[in-house]
């Protein structure tokens, strides 16, 4: 991952690529809000059982010790050992139990914020990195049509950044599960890892693998069929029952997929397709299931990933089914800086340098800077009355566009240092045209 | 401190809460772009020698450890210690250290994060906590009226947020330095430490320590008369003048406190409030110090502070003088939301809900809310398709104003359900209140 860091998997931007950044983290707050999705943060420390309580294990996790306490033989006895959370499920799953009496339920969130893994330095992965999930989570029960939602939002959301077309890849677990049911396979699971080596290991591969695991020749025949099937209209559908093997799981798995696909052929034309051979997810997800892949980039794999469960979390008393889908923010900023995909237009926020004759007239200069500024208009009074060639210079090199003189004799001239021109203007009405305004962020070369 | 939290020390908030500290960080923002603030983020984590760089061991520190090495007697060897950073400045020198090249002095940068501190959970501390910072850094030398510029940005800023009146306490380092000196005091730091327990124990337990450290009684007598002094203009200047006390570092220190009152008086009137006892940060900050009392909520402490280093950061080689403050965020909003200063309109940022006849027309309330949201404005389909008053329930439990039906004949009524009033609309064209597009957050009762 090309990021710039001093410090291996714990990525920093430059003031420029941070403004990028901060751009997709704004759209996409924009989106999750229209939609009516309420902002969270949680902690960044969950307790470990909370963070093994689905029986993660595969998860790199960082524990916390005081420094106070390191190399003391027994931490504090009073608290449970702490850990930083690995993604944004396990923490929400734990606030909706927490607090399900003060929330209303279907409860739509969405939550931005970094996660950490414990991974070992020299792998080179991401140990610090930002992701943007969206749930949605019933009391007991939740209609299904949230699985239809869920990915029009992200779809929508993902077009708004500088970035190329998405495919939203989704299966349904009803439809894999009932097929092994239909053929006699009981380790469905272990026919899902299978499945899921196929792009790796080909189907020789996968074939060899189901057979060392007991699968009959049949078996392993059929669902590589099943696998094979790909669609994003009714096609993909009837391929699947032409595999001449039906149950109720299965059928309702596919009018599922059916009508998810149905709804974005109206919504999001071509840009979700179910792939039955999709089987990450599959083992804790009871329903659909997405992954999703950036045109151009399928080197980066799954983008944004998430499905349905029919329990996100549960006290015994109460299950909380929901669905839900999580942005990789960070390994998709990477790639946008490191392929040019997006640049920003300048590298600070301030749209007006006010020039400074000398210091005994710097509170003139600062005047100006409080009338734009009372306008909504990002100023900077210059931090030296050098030469105004020299002041000119330092906004140019930060990409400020306009440069502001007031003469000796009080008159006001604005210059835009890009094209050189430079008129009379009123620091009580002068506007700048709104594509300066703000920094802008657009497609790079 | 009255923060919801199922982990003492680490606060959670609902979504209304959410809504509130989410319009204060996005206020913030705002003011510190007006002022061409460029947004950072450094990673949560440091070196262990980076975080003890300053000498720095009154913090208290969580020091990571990867799961699957603990219990092991010796961590990954490859790498040096590392542990989540406690504030935002010793990252932020870091990172001006790492990138100076790329970067162009004077810097301007704010900061918004979390930071951790590993205090012992019986403490009731905040263990997890936002803070706001901005800084500006000068390689090599940083102009003195940055000193003034910091204090008034952080005014404005503060300002706009539903809170009471702040003031911002001064004092100058140059000038307890130079009076120290001008009365034969070497021991500067030991006057700093008595002299900051003032509002503790009083001048009588002040005088009684600084006795114990070998003080002569005139000495004392000076320091208190000295720390006694206070005043938003120049006759606090005059009252330090008149102890008698001249050198050309308190006259240095004298003039700077005297610009900076110049300039508050004109800006701020009244928030800016020279006090000779500030002896807090004295130590490393070596020209203005700044404090922040929340008027009624003098309890809080300084909810604000930062200053002038000559040193934020150095190689070696390199010096990069600057001067910050910091927004004790968490403790602000803790604040807010326990005294009711401010509350949100509503839980979502939803604006109207689609009403939903039947399953089967779904698909024509998902029309309209495309057409609102295309226009900008939060809407959600109603999740059921239960009876119309089960539907106005769900919104208004959510504070959601508006209820849009279709009729069976494909008419449109909008409905506002705080007052009842239910008028036809065209999904394409209408328009809420500008108040009532957004959740607000207002001043509570």
């Amino acid at each position: 991952m090309p990021a710039r860091t001093s410090l291996s998997g714990f990525p920093e931007w430059l003031p420029a690529e941070r403004i990028v950044e901060l751009s997709i983290l704004d759209q996409l707050r924009e989106t999750f809000e229209l939609h009516g999705f309420a902002s969270l943060e949680t902690r960044a420390v969950e307790t470990l059982d909370e963070l093994q309580r689905k029986g993660e294990t595969s998860k790199e996790v960082y524990m916390l010790e005081r420094l106070q306490d390191r190399g003391n033989d027994r931490h504090d006895k009073k608290e449970r050992p702490l850990g930083l959370h690995f993604d944004l499920t396990v923490p929400f799953a734990r606030y909706v139990l927490e607090n399900a009496g003060n929330l209303t339920f279907p409860f739509r969130r969405y939550q931005i914020q970094k996660v950490w893994r414990g991974e070992r330095p020299q792998d080179g992965r991401f140990r610090e990195f930002t992701q943007a999930d969206i749930d949605i989570v019933g009391n007991g029960t939740l209609a299904f049509h949230h699985e239809v939602e869920i990915p029009l939002v992200i779809i929508e959301a993902l077009s708004k950044l500088p970035i190329p077309p998405v495919t939203v890849l989704v299966n349904n677990r009803k439809v894999v599960q009932g097929f092994c049911e239909g053929i006699g396979v009981t380790d469905v699971e272990q026919a899902l890892r299978s499945i899921d080596k196929l792009d790796k290991i080909g189907p020789e591969g996968v074939a060899a693998e189901m057979r060392e695991f007991g699968f009959e020749q049949e078996q392993v025949d059929r669902l590589l069929e099943l696998a094979s099937l790909s669609g994003d209209d009714e096609q993909v559908l009837d391929g699947v029952r032409a595999l001449g093997v039906s149950n109720d799981l299965i059928e309702e798995g596919l009018e599922e997929l059916g009508a998810l696909l149905q709804a974005a052929a109206k919504r999001a034309p071509h840009r979700v397709r179910a792939e039955l051979k999709i089987a990450r997810g599959l083992d804790y997800y009871t329903g659909t299931v997405y992954e999703t892949m950036l045109e151009g980039n399928e080197d980066l794999g799954s983008i944004c990933s998430g499905g349905r469960y029919d329990s996100l979390a549960s006290d015994g008393k109460r299950s909380f089914p929901g669905v839900g889908i999580s942005i990789g923010v960070s390994r998709l900023v990477s790639r946008i800086l490191a392929s040019d995909l997006a640049v920003a237009s300048r590298s600070v926020p301030t749209c007006v340098l006010v020039a400074v004759m000398n210091e005994e007239s710097r509170s003139a200069s600062d005047d100006v800077a409080h009338d734009l500024r009372s306008r909504g208009i990002p100023t900077e009074v210059s931090p030296s009355s050098a030469k105004f060639g020299k002041q000119i210079r330092y906004a140019d090199r930060r990409g400020i566009p306009y440069v502001w003189f007031i003469g000796e004799d009080g008159s006001h001239e604005v210059k835009d240092i890009r094209s050189g021109d430079q008129v009379s203007a009123d620091p009580k009405a002068w506007e700048p045209p709104a594509n300066d305004l703000l920094p802008t962020v657009k497609p790079g070369e």
